[in-house]
């Protein structure tokens, strides 16, 4: 029987969720919770209905597992707790520092009720830490990177945006190239801010704005732009229609380290993402599977991509990946 | 209390165990077991004892984890089973073809003695294993990449070593970077065996053999040379032991996938080891750690990289990992 799943949250994750779904033939769209009117959405999956977000306790006894796509900074901090009493869930929460306290939250609403939830789902957090913790376990001598781009940061966006006299913008986080190729050669080098990544800015400015203002006052932005190497470019309205619509990121995740005689070795992870919303939803979704399994074995709680045995990941039987992937 | 190991075989891979294991503070090494005069060996680490193999169920209760260090061919499907009736144990078994098999034969007799068993850890398989499952997973609709190399390949060079007039030699398995290129493109080329690895040869050859034949030898010896652009290079005994007595590995682990509306993914794991035999040794370390961990949950039988949650390889806590690097 398909795996049934509900989407709470319909924002570009939400859409990216429906999408990925297609390629996964063992898990059925039931419904579509939204805090918008339901009349206003319009669903690709015709088979899925959208209901209001106020209605979601209500199909408790219909869904296998809710698939939390709200923001990290005020949605799921309350929703997934919440979600987490009624529901298994699995949310991509992705505030770094304060996934502890959000891990503790969720793991005391989950276990009282016995449900099963999973946090920090998709590819920063998610794939990268993964891979940061094999990297750890497996050369413990040794120095971690993580690079992020070349990809839309949509947080960077938004601060521009906030910059009075532009109507709209585009950021993309650039990793340094020689930084990165520094990092491979096993040299192990010291880096700073501003030596691991670049921002490439492109800017549609208001009528009568003032370029020269607007450019310094993006350079000069504390946190977002000030400790980094940035380039702005204005671009018509038309040309940011035209170029920058998709959400391409990626990024890479090396593990330099050395063992014995000053062996030296380098893992490399990294990622290059025409979607960024789909990939996440795709990694998502590979752990909606892992849920329902390990919920089906009465493993209750809180848990992360560090507490999930890859095999749950595939849709094909232990045997056959032993027989086709070991 | 420290987890106490000990190794079977004390080959390239046993003494790449004892090296690996000055970088693991909560590991142990206790016994050596060979199959040679145990007075003949010397090891690196004081603290432990070199033992006969023949002797070696007599330390049942002095070790928590064995270490298969023997071959694939004849060694571990005698050994692994044998073993994992009195001990938890791990193996690099990487016949990838009777991997179903051993795994069979080794979970019988491991679950019937309440042992713990974990068969063919390493980087391939292993690692990449992991990374095809994960990539697999992740992409359903996508295509599975594996490059090895630059690297020595052992069973090429003793296959070199056998052909008449070679005194010596070492053997570079080389992925071809122009295939690499486009398999990272995106666009999932249909590859032959010649179009992936290339074959680079260095051959000492004996007084008076026949460089010409030797080398048409080599270049059209089946299975191993005959499907690939082989290169020979003839070298003194001095140059090979300067330049070629390390054993360098690694490869590339790529799945190339779409989601939506033909949108691109490229997911990459490389690794690029100077030492092939002490990179093996980390990787079992932590799946020595794991195994030392699940035993004590009452978890039994036989096991693969697929079934271990990654946070029981790392040596932190959970809360340390999931502020650390989730």
């Amino acid at each position: 029987m398909a795996i049934r799943l509900g989407i709470f949250g319909y924002g570009n994750l939400g859409k990216g969720i429906e999408t990925a779904l297609n390629a996964n033939k063992d898990m059925e769209l039931k419904y579509v919770f939204t805090r918008r009117d339901p009349n206003t959405l319009s669903l690709k999956n015709k088979a899925a209905e959208v209901i209001s977000a106020n209605d979601v306790f209500n199909y408790q006894s219909q869904i296998d597992i809710l698939i939390l796509c709200g923001g990290s900074a005020t949605d799921l901090p309350e929703q997934t707790p919440k979600l987490a009493r009624c529901f298994n869930v699995i949310d991509s929460f992705d505030t770094h520092a304060r996934i502890p306290e959000h891990f503790a939250n969720v793991d005391v609403a989950a276990r009282q009720t016995r449900h099963l939830a999973l946090i920090s789902a998709g590819w920063d957090p998610g794939m990268f830490s993964l891979m940061r913790l094999y990297g750890n376990a497996i050369l413990p001598q040794g120095t971690d990177y993580t690079f992020w781009g070349k990809g839309v940061s949509q947080g960077h966006s938004d601060a521009i945006r906030r910059v009075e006299g532009v109507s709209d913008a585009r950021q993309y986080t650039c990793p340094v190239e020689s930084a990165l190729e520094a990092v491979r050669s096993g040299k192990d080098p010291v880096l700073t801010t501003r030596q691991k990544h670049t921002r490439l800015c492109y800017v549609v400015l208001k009528e009568g704005a003032d370029k020269n203002l607007v450019e310094q006052q993006i350079k000069n932005m504390p946190n977002y732009f000030a400790d980094y190497d940035t380039t702005v470019n204005f671009i018509s309205q038309e040309e940011l229609e035209r170029d920058h619509m998709k959400l391409p990121h990626g990024g890479f995740v090396i593990r330099s380290g050395v063992t014995g005689d000053n062996n030296h070795h380098v893992i490399e992870y990294s990622l290059k993402l025409d979607s960024n919303p789909e990939f996440t939803a795709s990694v998502i979704l590979a752990y909606a599977r892992a849920v329902s399994r390990l919920h089906c074995e009465h493993v209750y709680g809180c848990k992360t991509v560090f507490d999930i045995a890859p095999s749950y990941l595939s849709p094909l039987s232990h045997e056959e990946i032993i027989k086709t992937m070991l």
